[in-house]
């Protein structure tokens, strides 16, 4: 077996937050609290099993077209794939193929590194300031591609266009891919920026305020000419992603816009509350504008609180890394989650 | 924008058969005529939407679990993913690592090609022989891991066990993956080669003996220490890959092995039927183990009797590659769609 092994590629995976099948308050995948739109279920309803013997539409057109009339952006300037993981995955195989080291925050959404070590790009990780702020003159220098995510995960940490567009400024030559996942709870989008900007790829998601984490949908908006190059190297890896199914809902999601921005203000105006009521308990935290807070306490460590919490069937997210390790990660659920969440953490600190 | 190209992954991507969306007669990829069990379209009648918002298992358990009962080995053998490009894609990239070039025949499905390419592996071709069959002793020498289909496509052509186990026995030292998507038409499957050989994997589809290929959904068998690097590497590229449907539905699908077989047995039948119309045509071919028939005909340009046929709405597939440029491959269908193709076919040659 030993020379068998020596051919094959070894990685150390991602390790995703957990996933307790039981009935417990989850906060800790940064999902949405509420179902997706009434429209999902309709379609859904239609669809037809038999349809099922034939392959899906491999260029995923209704779900384009919906995508490119809700961002007013053309269908060529859209890509789509298996959740924004399948779409980070294919934008770090296509555009970071320099041999430069590329660039992302030290803190920052974990599955960058693990993609990096994947396709062997070489990487190198800016540290955040001290109030977890990236800090735009470290990416100034040459480099072979740079990703951040705006809001950054797991911080909360939203920053205005004209710093992305300083970025992208600074880094003509490059592909420099702006991770949207949370940018419906926190302000403009840098898609704006596309038509001034042919080194810029923006990515979203369906897992957070379109609350179709299970259907698995992301996508990438860019210029015609990037997308081409995306759509070129998802061709040769798998030609048929999204099924009928996810190509169905995901259309009857993004046409009711209504029902989107109501449960977006629903999760913002609890996340406002949550913000209170953690400062009344004691906790500092950056200015969430996410769907979650990144929050640590003076006088409590996290990873016990983290244990205790767990322990009474509430989950949030905790990692024991270098600078974050008293920080607890709190996705924000519904007002009644948030409460019991509340009433736990008073008793927790009576004891 | 040139420095910016520069560094992009630029590749020749797979060009998947056409999906016409109109009424046709589509013998053009290799579908089933028939519709999924019917127990596939009563799970998908009790999926709840709101169900949506949560990140599916990560595992695919309920999905493992089915298809390891149904082959009889542990589900720490099975490695589920979109379809069995998405299986065969992370095969290519854990397995084929060592620098050396892969074999697969010259005449087979056309995506390994486009792997290799796309992950920069080396590979080599070796010839089918004047019969299309693979030439076993072309596999004795040194190499970086060895991929063909059984049945071959598109060929058609199946070999029996004892030929797996030679290739298997000459490449101890790496990896032998047989790629079992038409084998439900065919005969006994290697995975009960799987305890013997620690170098073999095993992929299947639920594209076309399932009836799903509109669900993607593919999955790979082998020794657990196989489909341990299989899943390391997955979960450094997409944790979360089949969305909920696919998994309830595959599920439901696996577990009804009646109407599988009984389906299975329509297809072989009316395959068998088929060459018995088309040699009375004076049409040669091989002899067909899938669902499908490499025909060509000793007076009828094979292009031609394809643009011929497109112009009625009958959609077979045809290559313009060398050897094979005077074939057809024809999936198929139903009795009546066959019939149809059968009227044309002797209309046309009267002509």
């Amino acid at each position: 077996m030993s020379r068998l092994e020596e051919n094959i590629r070894k990685v150390t995976p991602y390790v995703p937050g957990e996933q307790p099948q039981n009935k417990v308050i989850k906060l800790n995948t940064n999902e949405n609290p509420y179902p997706p739109s009434p429209e999902v279920d309709r379609v859904l309803g239609e669809v037809d099993s038999g349809d099922f013997r034939l392959y899906p539409d491999p260029s995923c057109s209704i779900l384009v077209k919906a995508l490119a009339d809700c961002y007013g952006v053309g269908e060529d300037q859209i890509f789509v794939g298996v959740g924004s993981d399948d779409v980070l995955a294919m934008c770090f195989l296509t555009f970071f193929n320099s041999g430069k080291p590329i660039l992302f925050p030290d803190i920052t959404y974990s599955f960058y590194k693990v993609w990096a070590q994947l396709y062997s790009i070489p990487y190198e990780c800016p540290k955040l300031n001290e109030e977890f702020r990236i800090v735009k003159e470290d990416y100034y220098r040459e480099n072979g591609g740079v990703i951040f995510p705006n809001p950054n995960a797991p911080t909360a940490v939203y920053e205005e266009l004209d710093f992305i567009e300083d970025i992208l400024e600074h880094n003509r030559d490059v592909v420099v891919i702006v991770d949207e996942a949370y940018i419906d709870f926190a302000g403009r989008s840098a898609i704006e920026l596309i038509e001034r900007y042919d080194n810029l790829v923006v990515t979203q998601t369906f897992s957070k305020a379109r609350s179709m984490a299970g259907m698995r949908i992301g996508y990438a908006i860019s210029n015609p000419k990037l997308i081409r190059y995306l759509n070129d190297v998802k061709y040769s890896f798998n030609s048929y992603t999204l099924n009928k199914v996810a190509l169905v809902c995901g259309e009857a999601a993004v046409k009711d816009q209504e029902y989107f921005e109501n449960t977006v203000k629903k999760i913002t105006d609890t996340r406002e509350k949550t913000k209170k009521e953690l400062a009344d308990l004691g906790f500092s935290f950056t200015d969430s504008k996410a769907n979650f807070i990144f929050a640590s306490h003076p006088e409590y460590d996290a990873k016990e609180m983290f244990d205790a919490m767990k322990e009474q069937g509430i989950y949030v997210r905790h990692w024991d890394s270098e600078r974050i390790s008293q920080y607890l990660r709190i996705t924000i659920g519904t007002e009644e989650e948030m409460q019991k969440l509340f009433e736990f953490l008073k008793k927790y600190m009576q004891k």
